[in-house]
């Protein structure tokens, strides 16, 4: 999706690619083939470019740091790392005095154990490393959990790596997201915060901006994801996933947050900017790597929805070619933005999203419901 | 430009180039290279396609035959010669009682003189074919004119294939660009009538909707256009550019018009579609050309202005690299839009165009003006 942006400024893209068939390669010419971790591949791609940034976060810091030997390469290794490692990430927000859940981090059950008496079950247990769409992510209840299984398991593969992540699991009220784009010399810009709603831990709807917000939490979580990106050196887009929250402080409830997840890259959160937006997450992150000027953030309807068309959990006969859903989705709603990611099908994936505007939002909501439901074969009118 | 569209649908986009450094060749893979006038290349690419269109009119009629055995080729040869043959497209016309300047078919001088009696000096002499922005156009002034000399080359040049193309020289007002879209089942949809201004020839500035256009006017001509798209059968977009001219009937000055060119792809009058208006010309073409339901041509904002960035007269080497002018361009204005093409850049060549759209007319006008100006290196502040 980095690729008609990049298109529109007269910028060439080329993608190190894990294999000829991840989207990326379909549409970048070239694309030479490369794993995240082959340091040899990763030098000989970055010496033929004037920067290098990342649409994942799963460069190791070695690789990055080769590369950033050879030209710019943004965000660079001791940004990412804040985004690769969440007990990194969570020190180093702490330090910043940037409201976290309850955290520690853990080498065993018994830690998780004495983790749960100050911070109550239920306990969440990360993986530090490696964790994608709710991939590495463990929700224990209690002592008679049965996913202590899983845990033991993963205690043992992490025992030389400093152990896991035992987080307080935080009752929200929803999720909503703070993106902004900062540039090498420290320009930063602000996209209006949104509402994310996530099914099984995978993105599903967003909202921009985030209905019935706050205005002083809007701004104040605008900066806080301002502060994270200027502390921790970030270059491009930063989306920061936070919890909203119910707190009763001095016997009046009001509504705060608590930092989820860092990304350091275009972000699913941000989809809705590339119709929504004057500039897209993906224009301002090429912008900002590329540490030019940074685009107007302004949402260009009152309401943007954005809706991910995720793979059916049975793939049918009927949905093995995406593309005829056009016909009925196109001539249902002239106006719904559509789209599809070229990817192979399989339950769950991402494989596509829908964007509708507008100015009323249940409208617009149902409108990009009823698309993306459709174009995912979970509705057939 | 079609590319970011195809890649938003999860379309699949080929090329045939005509050489590795033309510019759909730089962002579209694969692009097999071949002339437009190639016709094994013609259908060795058409083989490999679900469809076939074009950014250009210039393959000749045989080779869009060839292709058209094949596969899906939109619009096709019947339509197309209406965009490539000036005197065919004026029969045609005349006969659907779509006004036209005066014209004739005219073999040598004499025939000239013959038509200017009855539609007065300057008679404009065209080659059928071939003409591009101004090229193949001749403005005769009368009997004197020194443009005679081309003109009597031309007529040895054009003896056997019919003769040129006279035109009445119309006194217009300003000129105006009708864009519709037509699928191959017959839908149709037609953006805003924009205002277009010339330069030697070449589109300089569109203003959409036109400013202060009688909406009766607007009505008609939309009309218009969509009765030539259906009446050619064109797929794809189709741009009628005209001019209006002011006629007084029965004592009464009412402002009309009259068509002057004809294009069947996207057209430089509707680049303002892509940040301008909820679809695009270039995905509505796609659209088109696949038969899929048209999308919405509702504009986005009030007014939207783009302005063409021409390769400056002189080139100096401050301009030998226009991304330089991204520095100030993108922080003197957060909300322009830059596209550029990525073209070696030639004294008058199209090398890109910038976008910004608004509530003031005046204000946008000024800021795409402003940016288009530094952009082409024809202001330094």
């Amino acid at each position: 999706m980095m690729q008609p942006a990049a298109t529109a400024l007269g910028l060439r893209l080329r993608v190190l690619a894990e294999g000829p068939d991840v989207a990326a390669a379909q549409v970048v010419t070239p694309a030479p083939i490369g794993a995240a971790d082959d340091l040899e591949a990763l030098v000989a791609f970055a010496s033929e470019c004037d920067a290098v940034t990342f649409d994942h976060e799963h460069v190791p810091g070695a690789g990055l740091r080769a590369m950033a030997e050879v030209t710019s390469v943004q965000p660079g290794a001791d940004a990412l790392v804040h985004a690769q490692d969440k007990v990194v990430m969570r020190e180093r927000l702490t330090a910043l005095g940037v409201p976290c859940p309850a955290w520690a981090r853990v080498a065993d059950r018994a830690a998780v154990e004495a983790f749960a008496t100050e911070a109550g079950w239920p306990v969440v247990l990360k993986t530090p490393r490696g964790g994608y769409d709710g991939k590495g992510v463990l929700v224990l209840d209690g002592p008679d959990d049965a996913g202590w299984a899983t845990a033991g398991a993963w205690f043992a593969d992490w025992a030389d790596r400093g152990g896991l992540l035992a987080e307080e699991h935080v009752p929200f009220t929803r999720e909503l997201a703070a993106l902004v784009a900062r540039s090498p010399s420290g320009q930063a810009a602000a996209w209006p915060v949104v509402e994310t709603v996530q099914r099984d831990g995978v993105c599903h709807e967003v909202t921009a901006p985030a209905p019935d917000l706050d205005p002083d939490l809007a701004a104040e979580l605008t900066d806080v994801a301002l502060r994270i990106a200027g502390g921790l050196g970030v270059t491009g887009v930063l989306a920061v996933e936070v919890f909203e929250v119910e707190r009763v402080v001095q016997g009046v409830s009001r509504r705060t947050f608590v930092v989820n997840e860092l990304a350091m890259r275009p972000h699913n959160s941000g989809h809705w900017s590339i119709d929504g937006a004057v500039t897209s997450q993906f224009e301002n992150h090429l912008r900002a790597v590329l540490d030019l000027p940074l685009g107007s953030t302004a949402p260009r309807a009152p309401w943007t929805v954005m809706v991910n068309v995720l793979g059916p959990k049975a793939i049918e006969a009927r949905h093995e070619d995406l593309y005829r859903s056009y016909l009925h989705v196109m001539a249902h709603d002239p106006g719904v933005k559509v789209h599809l990611y070229g990817k192979e099908q399989r339950p769950g994936r991402k494989l596509g999203h829908v964007t509708v505007y507008g100015d009323d939002l249940d409208t617009v909501r149902a409108r990009a419901r009823h698309a993306a439901a459709f174009t995912a074969g979970e509705i057939d009118e």
